[in-house]
């Protein structure tokens, strides 16, 4: 089994905030990330292909497709914007980076099984929200 | 001459917006970057101050010093925050890296020549808005 | 299944000695890593929690909570420490960093059980020696 | 179970280029990749041991051993060489990352179980082709 | 003074090897380096403008202006291409990382100076052949 | 002018003390770095040679003979080492980054002057502690 990741990188304003409860309990619950004025981070991006390399092309996946699709899927909706108020797809998430990472693979697995070769597919969704705190999304823990 | 430099990290929220200006120009001028629902970033920020070490402790200036006062004097005031509307010291000002690194310059370095030994100061404030866009202020060019 | 990771630093000085052999076994074995005088690293440590983030705040663990646990149980015990001689969980073990690691998962894996949500757990702890050396403990590879 | 990498790095030219297909098919594969005057890479091979330490150094294997490894079966057949035409055990392979990390375990998994503890054995080759490109390979996933 | 750098990132192949020599002279000096069959590198640029800021816009340079310059003056002449023979800037050029900067800063200075505010101008080009071989072209130290 | 820059690493222990001055003084000027067991740092050194390439090969100097003289001057010697007890030109210099600096660059200059191209020379010694203190000596800050 061959694993082939692609990095990006996009920049976003955000802040953890559940509207089902209280502000003390938010404020207690998230501290400074409950911001109402928002705040905001660099993120990276890394999205993995798990399969078997084309034997004409020796590729699991054209990375220029998969560049391709991460820009349309993800990027086009999320750099440079607010994910509490203006991604259609994490409406209704508290975006903590495990809650991304989980809308993102669901954002991306079906146009990546339709590029990949063969029955290669998308084998986890990793984000580091800084340097330090990192969140990834496996749902198949086996391959 | 020797030059002492302490990296720090920092998250926030800002947009370029100027407010002299009509929406109309400023969403042309910065484009992305004047989203109105904000966007962020892991901002890194290096501070090197320039002086000759004390001789009974071979410090420039105690890095333990120059990470209070820039805790204090940055950190405290700009992480987690929203650049354009809660920072007391940014009022008025468009928060580009280039004007954020003269802003803080300003901020620091009287503390810091407090603090360093002898006839040391600051010598520069660099500041990464991302791992590829960077500004740095170095008023004193011939040190 | 998602996985979150906080990253941490340490300094720290240790040689590397096994005190059953002799001085020569030790030096042939060891090389410069057996210096009697010691060496030290800045240590780079990854842990990993894996399992479901709870719903109404979106964590799988409080990040807060995993560096307040890491920072207790490991930190404040080797950081600017001898790990051969001053770190009392570390007794009678060359500190290696495949034995290192495996000793910081002992000692991670209780508080970290008690502060994540439901069923989630310590999944891995990674360390990096130096930026090419790097040891990980992963006890249940199936998750 | 523990893992130890070692990380390594080395500077080569390459073309993707099925030489079975046309010119034409070539160059809509692989684009610029497919440049016939070559382009090359600063590769970064982590290659991963995976067993348990040897009592007696707390080595699952000495990484002095696995450096040796390394540069003499990877680093110096490929390291400021021609990937497609001056090493003999990628003759006949595209040398995109997926194929070359496959290549790459397949040369240094005897050795590294000739050198490791006990059972322990050569887990997993991942090559950076650019910080952004990365592949692994990992034939048994269960460990 | 303010000073704004913008980092980018392309792939080439080069050999070092001096057309006015002899072949043995080229591979005493270059070693490695001058092997026939090409070897290459993921090269790190660093652009850097010095000035002062618009008080519009907040801009020594807008980045995305800066960025464009970028890719048609450098990156679309040296990105998967052979430094020694596809670029006709670098002709008769020996391509090490000191000579790469001084053409670089050429081929840069005027289209900045163009779209620069004010008196603002090409400060340095600084060239990362490798993470360890770096080469800066700074003509006027004073500022 | 151009500026040529070697990147070198190597990890030792050290401890900061005075010792003309009481235990007590030493403890409360340098805390945790006064640690009479040691402590250590994986120290990231970079030494910049500044002048004029070499028309027939390029070079300001052969980056080759450059890492030669570091590895000869400065990593035989602290590699691995104490940096109190084991390096003979650091004999009476508390080993703060400031006073190391300084020392490696005298121990360099002469060397470096020899194998670089005409009137080429040592313009900057800098070190990395941690990846967050850094100090650097650059005599001559006009050029």
């Amino acid at each position: 089994m061959i694993y082939v990741t692609r990095k990006s990188h996009f920049n976003a304003a955000h802040r953890l905030h559940n509207p089902g409860k209280s502000d003390d309990w938010n404020k207690e619950m998230f501290g400074k990330c409950n911001n109402p004025n928002w705040h905001g981070h660099n993120y990276v991006l890394e999205v993995t292909v798990a399969g078997e390399p084309d034997p004409e092309t020796g590729y699991v996946i054209d990375l220029g497709d998969l560049k391709r699709i991460i820009q349309k899927n993800i990027l086009d909706k999320c750099d440079h914007k607010n994910l509490n108020l203006e991604v259609p797809f994490l409406e209704g998430i508290i975006p903590t980076s495990e809650n991304l990472v989980k809308a993102f693979f669901q954002e991306l697995e079906d146009d990546i099984y339709e590029e990949a070769y063969g029955s290669s597919e998308l084998h986890s969704v990793k984000l580091f929200e800084t340097e330090r705190n990192i969140a990834e999304y496996r749902p198949n823990p086996r391959i």
